[in-house]
C-alpha cells in the first residue's frame, strides 16, 4: 500500500508541493485503530525513539547514580537547538560523569538556533559536540556505560551493551522480534530502528499507558514522560514544535520528533500511540499532520489548536518576510 | 494522474524515504517523447526560469548598454553560492548601473556558501542583499528598469513592465497564453510562473534549439545560454549540480534548478528540453533524477555520468562525516 496524500503546499493560490506519507493511530489496547497509507511501513524511527532509548538510562541506576534532574532526563530525550539552556545541562551532565565534551561521540554541527551559531562565530569559539542536537542523548548513553563500568570508547557501536539494552527495550515495547529490527546509522552515529509505523505507535501507547508493564519498567517510563512534559524546553527550544506542543498539552501528552519526516506521540490520558511518516523524509509537514490528527482525534480542544496554528499550518516567508505559502493538512483519518 | 516513484533515499540497505515526481521531455519538433507522472502537472519553474527572465535584458539592449559580460549574464540566471567570485560581480554590474546595493529588492538570507557566513559573521560584516542567490537576477531585473526610463522602487511587483515582459517571453516561449501562466511570489520577492510540465520542456526545448525564432530573440537565448555554459561558475559556483554538470557538459548542454525540486536541462545538440519537478518539493532529489535521464536518454557518456557520480547517486553523510545513506534513482522514462 502506498503512501497517501496528507499535506498541501500552497503557492500563488494553487497546490505547488504535495507531501504523501502513512499515519498509524493505536489505543490502549493495543489495537490500531485508525490508519492512512501503510500501516507496516518500515520506518526508521530516528530521533523519535530517544524516550526509549532513555529507559535504560533509568532501569541500570545510572540515572539515580549520577543524580540526574527531570531536566537532564528530558535532554536524554532531545533534539535541542544547542541554546545555552541546552549546552549548559550537556556540560553539567559531563561534570556529574566526570567526563569531558571528548568523551561525547556524537561528531559536530553547527547548532540549530540560528543565533547562538553567529555567536560562537563572532566570538571565535569552536563547535564542539555539545552543540549537536543529540549531545543530550549521548551523554545519557555515555553515563549508563560508565555506571556500569562497560568501555566509553565505543559506547555507539551496535554490538555495545549500551545499544543492545536499547534494542531490547524496543522489542519489548514495540512486540517486535529483535530479528525484525532494521538498523541503520544515525545522524549522531549511533544505531537506528527500523519497525512497522504502527509498531512505533504501540510503542508510544505503551509509553503513554505502561499500567501492563512490570514495576521497574513502568516507573522508568513515567520519570521520562514526565521529565519530557515537565521540562520540555530541554526537548527542542525555542520556536520548536515538540517543546511548544507539550507546553500547551500541560502534561497531558508528549511527543517527539524524527528526522526524515518522523514524529510521535503518547497521550496519557487515553493511552493512545500515534506515529506518523512522511513518505519523502521532509520534517516541514509533521507538525501539520500531527496537529491535525489530534484535532480529528478529538484529542486537542479548539482553543489549544489556535495557539498551535503556526505549526498547523506553516508559513512560508520569503527572503524579503512577506508570506508568500503555507501548508495545509488534505486528509481525513480513515479507519484501520 | 499522479506522481511517479523517481528516486529511494537508503540507510541501513532498506528504503527510509522516497521521492515521487513528475517528467516530461520534448523534441525539438516540440513534441512530448517521455512523460513519468503527470506532464500536465501546473509547476512553479522559480530559479529554473531565469534563462527566460534575463531575455529582456538583451531584448531591451540594457545588456549592451551596461556592457554586461558573459559572466554577468550568466549571473543574472543563477542561484548562486554567495561566494566572493559572485559578490564581486553584483557589486560591479551595480557600479555599471550607477546604483547601490540597496536598489537591489530581493531581501537577503545568509549566503549558502557556509564558509562565507562564517567569515561574515567572524568580521562582523552584516549580511547584505548580494548574497541572496538571487541578486544577480535582480541585477539584471533593474538594469532593464533603468535603461528602459521605467521606475526602479517597484521593479519587482507583477504589474512593472519588468515583469510584465518576462510573463510575454515565457508565453511566448513555452507556448501558453498569458491568462493561463499562474503566479505566485518567489523567495526574492518577485512573480513566479506556474505551468504546465510539459511547457517548461518546451520552453527549455525552445531555448536549445532556438532556430525557428524571430533572429532578435534567437540572438538573445544564443548569448543567455552560451554565457551560462561559458561561465558556469556564476550560475551556482563551489560543489554545485548546475554548476559542475555544465562543466562537464563543455558548451553542449545548459540546465537550471529550481526551488521546491524543480530542475530543467536544454541539450543544444538535439534540441532536447527536460523538466523535472519533485512533488514534495525536495531539492536533494532533483540531481539524481536529471543525470538518470540524461543517461536512459543517452545524451550522456559513461565516462560523464562518472564525472557526476555524485550527484547522481549522492551520499548522506552523519556528523562523524561516515557515509550512512544514499540517493538512488528508481525509475525509467516512460513514452509519452
Amino acid at each position: 500500500m502506498v503512501a497517501k496524500h496528507l499535506v498541501d503546499v500552497i503557492r500563488g493560490g494553487i497546490v505547488e508541493s504535495e507531501h504523501w506519507g502513512h499515519i498509524a493511530v493505536v489505543n490502549s489496547e493495543g489495537k490500531l485503530i485508525y490508519s492512512n497509507g501503510n500501516p507496516n511501513r518500515v520506518t526508521f524511527a530516528r530521533s523519535s525513539m530517544k524516550p526509549l532509548q532513555a529507559i535504560p538510562i533509568v532501569e541500570t541506576g545510572a540515572a539515580d547514580f549520577y543524580q540526574f534532574s527531570q531536566a537532564d532526563l528530558s535532554l536524554t530525550c532531545a533534539s535541542h537547538n544547542g541554546e545555552d539552556q541546552h549546552t549548559n545541562r550537556v556540560r553539567m551532565i559531563l561534570k556529574n560523569l566526570d567526563e569531558s565534551i571528548d568523551s561525547l561521540k556524537c561528531g559536530t554541527h553547527p547548532p540549530r538556533w540560528q543565533e547562538k551559531y553567529e555567536e560562537l562565530m563572532i566570538s571565535g569559539k569552536e563547535v564542539t559536540a555539545e552543540y549537536n542536537n543529540c549531545s543530550g542523548k549521548h551523554c545519557g548513553m555515555l553515563s549508563t556505560a560508565k555506571f556500569m563500568g562497560e568501555s566509553l570508547e565505543d559506547y555507539y557501536k551496535i554490538n555495545h551493551p549500551v545499544q543492545r539494552r536499547i534494542v531490547e527495550v524496543i522489542s519489548d515495547l514495540c512486540e517486535i522480534p529483535l530479528d525484525e529490527i532494521e538498523i541503520g546509522i544515525d545522524g549522531c552515529g549511533v544505531p537506528v530502528h527500523g519497525i512497522p509505523l504502527k509498531k512505533l505507535a504501540l510503542g508510544f501507547a505503551k509509553l503513554a499507558n505502561p499500567a501492563s508493564l512490570p514495576a521497574k519498567r513502568k516507573q522508568a517510563i513515567e520519570r521520562i514522560t514526565s521529565a519530557m512534559m515537565e521540562e520540555p524546553e530541554m526537548v527542542g527550544g525555542t520556536n520548536r514544535f515538540c517543546t511548544d506542543f507539550m507546553k500547551i498539552e500541560k502534561g497531558r501528552m508528549f511527543g517527539k520528533a524524527g528526522a526524515e519526516g518522523v514524529y510521535c506521540i503518547g497521550d496519557i490520558e487515553t493511552g493512545i500511540g500515534i506515529a506518523i511518516k512522511i513518505e519523502d523524509g521532509n520534517g516541514r509537514a509533521t507538525s501539520s499532520v500531527a496537529v491535525e490528527v489530534l484535532k480529528q482525534l478529538n484529542l486537542i480542544t479548539e482553543e489549544q489548536s489556535k495557539l498551535l496554528k503556526e505549526y498547523h499550518y506553516p508559513e512560508l516567508k520569503n527572503a524579503r518576510q512577506e508570506v508568500i505559502g503555507q501548508l495545509r493538512p488534505s486528509f481525513s483519518l480513515e479507519n484501520a
